[in-house]
This record gives C-alpha cells, structure tokens and sequence, in this order.
C-alpha cells in the first residue's frame, strides 16, 4: 500500500457540496499532489439524474446513477459519502467500509444516528471513516479536538453550530424585525431551508453537538436524550432586555463534564450570552466554538459553518488525510477520549435564567408571582416589567440567580396554573461560562 | 516499527516548558496510552543543575547533564527538545534527527534560523520534527494550517502572536498608562522577562511570521528581511485617538500573498484594527490568529499563547502526532505549501497609514505639513490637533488613505526636515482587511 502512486477518489452524490468537492480538487490537484506526494484521480461519480446541467463539468464517462457501484468499485480507495440522508448514505457508507475502503462523509444525521455501526466497520475491515465536514463547515475542530488538543479533558464546549440560526439572530438584533419576517427573507436568499425546522428547532445543533461529545469524551448521546430547544419563540423584546443587560442570544451547543461526578451534559438551547465573550460577536452565517480543555486553558475557532466552499474544504482536508494514512499503511487514527461517562439528566442542568412572561395588569401579580418562584427555591436577580402586547396585561422580564433545571421547570409549571399568566412563558438559559 | 509496544520518551531541558510537558504527560499518561494503542515511557531527561528543586518528581536516575546523551541514547525514539536558543538546541536537534529520530520543539528562534538545514536532517535521515508549540503556544495552529486547511491558498494570515506585547497593550488602553509603568509592572508579575526587547521591539513575533509562512508558502523569510515595529513607542494618544475612531491598536504580524504576482509580504507592526474585527476584542496574553483561505473563507483561531500549560498541552499533541507515525511506519508528513514565491520588499507594502506628529504650534506649521505630504503623492484622510506635550507645541493626529510604503517613508523623511516639526514623527498602520 506504502508504494500506491496513484489514489483513486469517488464521489457519491454530486449536489451542491459534491460539486464543490469536485471543483476544488480539480483545481489544486498539483498542489495537492506535490504536497501528498502520490496523484489523485476524480475515478467516478454517482448522481440522481445524469442529464442534469452541473457547475461542474464531470465526463459523462465518469457518472453513473448507482451510488453504490462507487462505494463498491474495486479501483477506489477513498469514497466521498455527500448523499445526505440516513439510508442510502448509510447502505454506501457500510458497503465501503466492509471491502477496507476509507469514506469521508459530511453527513452529520448519519453519524449521530449510526456512529457506532459505521466505526464498527471500519475498525473491523481496517479502513477509515472521516467527519471533519459533519461540524461547522471549514473550521478544523475535529481535528483540533482529537488531534492538537489530544493533552487535553473537555470540561467545556460551546458554541454557535448552526448557521441558519445565527443569520436569522443576527439580522433581527441588528434589524429590529420579528422571527417569521426574517426566516421568509432568509429563505427566499437561500439562508433557510424550504423546511426550516431541522434548523430552527436546535435539531441540526444537536446532531452537531453530539459528534463533538462523542469526540471529547467517548460517548454517543443520542439527541431525544438531550435538552433541545430552538430559536422559534425569541421576540425583539428578549433581544432589548439581553442587550440592555449585556447580553447577546445566541443559540448555543454546550458539552459539559463534570470530572468528579463523570457526568456529562449535553443541551441546546438559546443563551444569553455576556457580549464580552468572544462568540457573542460572532454573526451572521458564522459558526463559533470555544472549547476549554484542562491543560491548554480555552481555545475558540470561528469560521463559515457551511456552504459549497466550506464544506469541501473540510471534506479535502480529510481526503488528505485519508491519502496519508493509505500511505502509511493505514494504522489507527487516536481514538476518541475513552473513559466512560454517565449522561446527566437535564433536570441536573445548574444555569442563571432569563424568564418572560406576559401578564394581566392588576394588583397584587407581582406578589403571586413572586411567591410562586419562591416557593420552588429559585432567586430573582432583576426584573423588568413593560406595558404588555394587549390592554390590560403586562410583560415581565425577570432573571434568577443560579438555580437548577428541575426548580425552574417546577417555577413554570406554577406559574402557568397562575390565572394572571397569559400564554406559555418564555424560557431562556443565561450562560454562567 | 508498527508492532512497537513503548515508546520512549527523552527530554531536552527541564525548565518552565519542560517540567509542564513532564507533569502533564506523567498525569494523562493512561488516556493517552489508550488512545494511542502503544505504552509511552517518560525515559530520560536532560538538567543544567541535577540538585536544582523541580514542580515535578523526577527519579534521579533518569536525569543528566548532559542533553546529547538524551538525544543519542538508542532506547529514546521522541526528543523534546525544550532548552531554548540556537546553539546547544540545533546541536541536540540535528544528533537526534541524524540518528533517523523525531524531534518535537517549541523553539521558535532555532527553526527560523536553521529551518532548512533541520528539515534537510530530518528528510535526509527519515525522521520528523515537529513544532506546534513554537506559534501561539497551546492554538493547534501548525496542524490547521497544515493539514486542516490544506485544501486552501492562503491569501491573508494576520495574527496577536505575543503575549506580552498583547498583555501591555491590553493594560494601557484599560488602566489610561503609560508603556514604562505597565512594563515595569508586567515584569514584576512575570509576564515580561527581565529583557523585554525581544518580545517588544516585535523579533518574537516575526520568528513566529516566518514560521507561519513557511507553512503556508513554502518560503523561509529572514527576519532581518522583513518590516518589524515594535510598541514602544505607543501612548496614550494614540489608544484614545485609535479608539475614538473606532480601532484597537494590536502588535500584528502580517502574512499577505498576492497570488497574481506571486509575491510574498511578511511584516510585523502595531496596526489600528477596526474595532468589529475579533482578533480587535483578544485581550491580556490570548494570542489570535485570521487565517484567509481561498476555499474556506475567514477562520479565526484564539487561546493562550504562551505559559507552561498552554505550551505543554502543543508539545504534548506532536508527541502523539509522532507516536501515530511510529506506528504507521515514519511516512512522511504533508510538506507545506511549495510554490515559489518572491519576497515583496517592504517598500511594496500598500496601507493606511497613521501618523503622529509634534510640531510648533505657530501660523503655516499645517500648511507645511500638508504640502509635504501631497509632494509624495499621499492623501490626509482625517486630521485633529490637540495642545501639545511641551508650551508652544501642538501634537497633530493624521490618517491617510491608501497609500504605499515607499510613499509614507518619503514624506516622513520631507517632515523631519521641516524646522517646526519636533522630535520623531510615530508611523503606524491601519489594517485595511
């Protein structure tokens, strides 16, 4: 394998993120190979529809419309998985990894639904599976994290790993305009989905999120175990309140280990997060990560979470290292931090609160609702109250000190049974990293 | 060499570095060992003083004085070289190399001045060197420039790349200082060294450049050929005018290539950043690198430059990067970008300038100035007089457009000649990216 001169490259599906991958290998294969030190072949494609008009030009010669008759195809060493989806992705992924084949992917949905599988194979036949792509986009932090931080233990990881979500945050912060107006916008600008709510909800976040906790610490959480909330009900009156006090909202990955009790956190959500911090100024379609580690103190990276450029810049980085390893003669990569760690319930979450709630403007509702937040043990810190959407109610903007998930749940489920409470109250975590 | 079970460790010097290299390895040893399939022995270490106390207990039998014998001896396959300057840490560096060994060292100042000649060694003889912790410390910056990135031309890399320098930069826009007291102080609480120029007079930095762009460029740039300013000479003055207009004044180093010439810029100088930049926000002694690939976009990198931890946590990822290629049978590395690519002179270098002049406070003093400065064809973009230092003198703050070095150097020459300008004029440039 040591002597290989030529490395072969398939590319199933060639949409937006498969064309990329194409057009920028083409274009810096010399570089690529003086730098490799072996040449690389584009040997074949699969696609939908082969009379389809592409960016790039691909000989017809080259295509084929069976995805797995490029998986399978003795001549390749490295498959490019860029279908999408968890089912023929994940027949393609297994079929190159059972005949030792190495795969690159930037198929998140797949990895957090079949991580162990895929991994499984791979380990079993001796090939590789490949990810860097799966987590924003053209930031390396996979690599940072199993490679130049392999010193390290992960007590926190944070960060902005939607991009759909961030620009629609951004432009309302800056804008002034309400969720449903800018979510048209952006999708009419090709910033959001038709269906927008892999992204909105904190789906997309989550699948994200648990890749890097399986890197970080071993574990594969999967996403119905973790806290997941996303950016749907954030008003321009929490927008105000967060800036007026200091804050940004965005919506935040967190991976927390708690190294005495081994317990790890995995949550998404929207957080206030102090404008002092490095990823509050982090905008639009940006992604953000900060991940402190227990030797090298925090270390943040910020990039293009996706798009065509970004994303293939990911999946040739890992095709790079794809061809190293063929050449190397295919050893193991350092496998991920393997100690074992107990998920944490989300009621353990410990977090300052940022609570909204509109209410009939009438005596004595303050003190009601004072006392039904006593009552659970959590503490105000501040409270705002603000002449409400409708004649005679009220909205009021209240922060806790630290307080536990369970309590604040305990709170909200008080205060909706509360005649004075109008609508479900709105519920933000405030970041106390 | 794949079926090796332990791998040997020697370290070269057992100062701040490498006492935290030992301690944290010593401590991370298991999870390492797990991760990296093979058993790793801390085997032996090199001192100046073998009954000087340490941080960490190091057995007595395995420590000498003597740093070649730890990088000759046949049981070691990884030297740390962790001593410090360019005479006793090449002769370490090229006996272990020669002996087909890798070297892994934070050494910036040895690998700008004899970069060549140990990468020849290290080729030559079938071993590696490894240098992740000689550029911004604990930020895995080698490895997403070399291997992260790699499908990318770099354009642009601009970065904070000195603690201290950053540190004292940090303290006088927030304390309203002058740079000798903050520098006496940072001494006192050891984040200056009792000689300071190498860090402030901006050298530290542009070894840290030509490292930067050797990786992304191929070329080694002697410092000696390369524009570098230190802070010295920054007041007050220029923070309050830097942040009325919207900047922060940050020592840069500044990698630029222009790809259509081919040619190469590498400079290094305190440079008023726009404010919404966020390397503008990396504060203290956090180090910030921009990096500009022509696939990926902006990526932003940021952690702590310097310090033991920090240090030994980059030292601590190349020793597993090394112990990954032991076991893949020494396979060579990606090399770094090799395109050719000419030196641009400083002279080419194309910028906004700021400039900082005492003059006369007497009628026609402004009319002088400006004349000069049209004479070299350069544009005032803004101008504010305040009362200057001295009776009788005016302290003039101007910015320019776009304009070059050449250009720039020129009117200062016309202004210093001028009998009412007094004292030297302070040049700093505005980042226009």
């Amino acid at each position: 394998m040591s002597q290989l001169a030529v490395i072969n490259i398939g590319i199933c599906g060639l949409g937006t993120v498969g064309q990329g991958v194409w057009k920028h290998l083409a274009r810096s294969r010399a570089a690529l190979e003086c730098r490799l030190g072996v040449r690389l072949r584009l040997h074949r494609a699969s696609v939908r529809d082969l009379r389809k008009k592409r960016s790039v030009a691909v000989p017809t010669a080259k295509l084929t419309t069976d995805p797995l008759a490029v998986a399978t195809d003795p001549a390749i060493h490295i498959v490019c998985e860029l279908i999408g989806g968890t089912t023929v992705a994940r027949e393609v992924t297994l079929a190159a990894l059972r005949l030792g084949k190495t795969v690159v992917s930037a198929n998140k949905a797949l990895l957090c639904a079949h991580g162990p599988e895929i991994f499984a194979a791979a380990r079993k036949h001796g090939g590789h599976f490949f990810f860097e792509a799966s987590v924003a986009g053209g930031i390396p932090i996979i690599k940072a994290l199993r490679e130049g931080l392999v010193a390290n233990r992960f007590k926190l990881i944070y960060g902005i790993l939607n991009g759909t979500c961030n620009y629609i945050l951004t432009r309302m912060e800056r804008e002034g305009l309400g969720y449903a107006e800018i979510l048209a916008d952006a999708k009419r600008l090709g910033y959001a989905e038709a269906d927008e709510s892999l992204d909105v909800e904190g789906w997309d976040t989550a699948h994200k999120a648990g890749i890097l906790a399986f890197l970080a610490h071993g574990a594969w959480v999967p996403t119905n175990k973790m806290l997941v909330e996303g950016i749907t009900r954030i008003t321009q009156t929490d927008l105000q309140f967060a800036r007026e006090h200091g804050f940004a909202i965005k919506l935040l990955a967190v991976i927390a280990r708690d190294f005495a009790s081994g317990e790890l956190f995995v949550r998404v959500h929207p957080t206030l997060l102090p404008a002092g911090k490095v990823l509050a100024s982090v905008n639009e379609v940006y992604n953000g990560i900060s991940v402190t580690g227990d030797v090298v103190g925090e270390t943040v990276y910020i990039g293009r979470g996706a798009g065509q450029d970004a994303t293939a810049s990911a999946v040739i980085s890992d095709i790079a290292d794809a061809v190293l390893l063929l050449r190397r003669g295919n050893a193991p990569l350092p496998a991920p931090a393997g100690s074992r760690c107990p998920l944490a319930p989300p009621e353990r979450i410990r977090s300052r609160y940022y609570l909204r709630l509109d209410v009939r403007d009438r005596p004595g509702v303050l003190a009601q609702i004072a006392t039904a937040t006593a009552r659970e043990g959590v503490s105000i810190a501040d409270m705002v109250q603000r002449p409400g959407a409708r004649p005679g109610s009220a909205t009021l903007l209240l922060t806790t000190h630290v307080s536990n998930e369970r309590a604040i749940r305990a709170t909200l489920a008080r205060l909706k049974k509360l005649g004075s409470v109008l609508g479900a109250p709105l519920l933000l975590r405030i970041a106390d990293f």
